[in-house]
């Protein structure tokens, strides 16, 4: 009985100090957002003292809506005649009235019969994919060679048959579903906007040859929600193509400004999902405050399309301007600006200079969250970065790829 | 080309017409909390409108903290200050001063190094089961045969290898170590208060037979933390046992009335489930409002032993008033009452005669929550339930048990 016992500890210590040489351990910048003066922040060191403010250029926050008039009404206005949580699981005296407007609005915004919503975007993809992959005999999912860890966790976890087309290639993706059995059941899972690269699916190329061979579509919108389409419905929307797809997927947390996921569809596959999707039954609802806030947000990108033409042209300027300065902007359709550094240790360098000596807050983005070698900065200029602040992250950012010696493009 | 397609809405609906069939299709209750005045809520029907007021008797918002007014005063003031959402992952700005706060204060909580806050329960024990037992080579894991659904998938999704001990049985475990191969890494996980009997575990006798064979130990106190123990720290806490535990998880959205989940444990544990899981990495973060709500919420539990010394005489009282008159209430050590009814149509009919007729809502607990032939109602007397209601609920209760002919005990 007197065996040496494994002393875990020593292998977690293991386990990061891998990381640490291999330049991928994470530090988090602690922050308290500003509300009313977004993207400007406050720093905190990790012992909790203030040193100084930031601009934030890398939040998904794409429009300020996180600090919205009407939202934050709605937000306090909910805590004052609700309370603090929803009190439970939604079969448990979870389901707050606020929870349900949602899920009929958000129906209404993609046309489609019901809405399901989640505790965030992981886990509406994880659960739902997990289980109309489970339920189905046989199903056999076709993935997109880029889709986000909660889609591949879902996947995954659903334990179905998988086969990965390439990345935004109907093409391929047909080559495949030709091969495959006309009576097994399939779902074809992808993306609009792509968040690391921002390229765009050709989501009608990928309707038709699904819709040839008879598969489901799920399309993630959560980085175009809010953001494309006259109401706000997406990339979807915005070409006339919602109907086409079975499940449409988005978040509360990003162009919304709050907290949550949520999918659209057939009245008939929610149920479905709502009833057996062990992510979705056995937590705890959203409180009732997030499920108003996240109500009037959607309201408010409804029907107002002036942040989405301001977010466009700030995109697109930034773009431009980082470009004639000879900075590496990767090729990107959308809202997002990618510039390559194509090392985890030299990303994490010009971030931590731009934030200790330029007040410029724009984290590394390393593996596991892009593909080893390209490492990068993600910019994501939003409605309230003006000419000002965005001259001065042009120069910043010139200035450290200079003292990095990094590569510009000539 | 010409196939005959799926028709995938056909075959969903075959779902949900089976489920029916069984009585086990769910209903939920859509309710809006009277913040001050909880447990009373206004209910309404499925097309939105209200049908009057209800007392609600199956919430786990277990103290009414999700209406104490310092928690509810620290939400809106963290909305006044930093707005509405944390706009990002973890990593990519969304760490807020208020969440990093929190975690501070779990961790002092649990008198443990470090602590790390989930967008939920469920995914803070789904997140950290799967990544350390998929982090260590050839983890074994051991559990208890009567887990929560989310620490099941947890472990079903590091693919580890797992064995089912007997319920609350450190025997069983014992037997079960002792035939393991020493060199292989191992990990018991179990609960402290199982939510649906309201029994607790031998957690010492357990930590003596994970530490005689050198195995970790994973606790989940969602149903204890806030409620028991001197400061809130759960059963652990009230045992002096929580030094013996390698990792113990709680929730934010039970008795600290809000939503959430966490972890605590060593730095190094800590830091690996930060670095590694999927469900901490790729999600958004908390909204600092949710935070700041929770912090304040720890922080008053961790004062006041009112609320807990109330919640056990109320819990005690439901129980002995029920048997007084013949229902049949199962055994539980805890604050839960469950009163069985065993099978899943009666119980609906009853939960649904006491909402219709008598204003009261239990939410039947049906398959999967419990396993089939153990249908209960599941009551959950709070603080803020006084003797007049609880004795309308005893003479509500026995009404309903006569007229639908359900078993007393004599």
């Amino acid at each position: 009985m007197n065996h040496d016992h494994i002393d875990y500890d020593a292998f977690f210590a293991e386990k990061i100090s891998e990381l640490k040489d291999q330049g991928n351990y994470r530090e988090f910048a602690e922050l308290a957002r500003h509300a009313g003066n977004y993207p400007h922040a406050r720093r905190y060191t990790g012992s909790g003292e203030e040193i100084g403010d930031v601009a934030i250029w890398c939040s998904n926050d794409y429009l300020g809506m996180g600090q919205n008039a009407a939202v934050l009404k709605a937000m306090t206005d909910a805590i004052k005649a609700y309370g603090a949580g929803a009190g439970g699981t939604r079969n448990i005296s979870g389901t707050s009235h606020p929870v349900v407007t949602l899920e009929r609005e958000l129906a209404d915004l993609h046309g489609k019969e019901a809405a399901l919503v989640f505790t965030s975007g992981y886990i509406s993809n994880e659960a739902t994919l997990s289980t109309l992959a489970q339920v189905l005999p046989n199903c056999h999912v076709y993935s997109d060679a880029l889709n986000h860890a909660s889609m591949i966790q879902g996947i995954r976890h659903s334990r179905a048959t998988k086969t990965i087309f390439k990345h935004n290639d109907p093409a391929d993706l047909e080559r495949l579903l030709r091969e495959a059995d006309p009576s097994v059941p399939k779902l074809v899972a992808f993306e609009s906007v792509y968040s690391m690269d921002g390229d765009i699916a050709p989501i009608k190329e990928i309707c038709d040859v699904a819709e040839l061979y008879g598969a489901m579509t799920y399309l993630d919108e959560v980085h175009a929600v809010g953001l494309y389409g006259p109401r706000g419905g997406g990339i979807a929307e915005q070409e006339g193509l919602m109907d086409r797809l079975t499940v449409i997927e988005g978040t509360l947390a990003k162009a919304f400004g709050i907290m949550g996921g949520y999918i659209s569809g057939s009245a008939v596959l929610i149920d479905v999902v709502r009833s057996f999707a062990p992510g979705f039954i056995f937590t705890t609802a959203l409180p009732p405050a997030i499920a108003a806030g996240a109500l009037a947000s959607v309201r408010h990108l409804k029907e107002s399309n002036a942040e989405r033409i301001r977010h466009q042209d700030r995109a697109a300027r930034c773009k431009r301007e980082l470009k004639k300065v000879g900075l590496p902007v990767m090729d990107s359709e959308s809202h997002i600006v990618p510039v390559l550094v194509g090392d985890p240790v030299r990303c994490k360098e010009a971030s931590d200079l731009l934030l200790s000596e330029y007040g410029i807050y724009i984290q590394p983005i390393n593996y596991p969250t892009v593909p080893k070698g390209t490492e990068r900065l993600r910019i994501t200029p939003s409605p309230l970065h003006d000419d000002v602040m965005m001259d001065r992250l042009v120069t910043s950012l010139a200035e450290v790829w200079q003292r990095l010696g990094l590569d510009l493009v000539s």
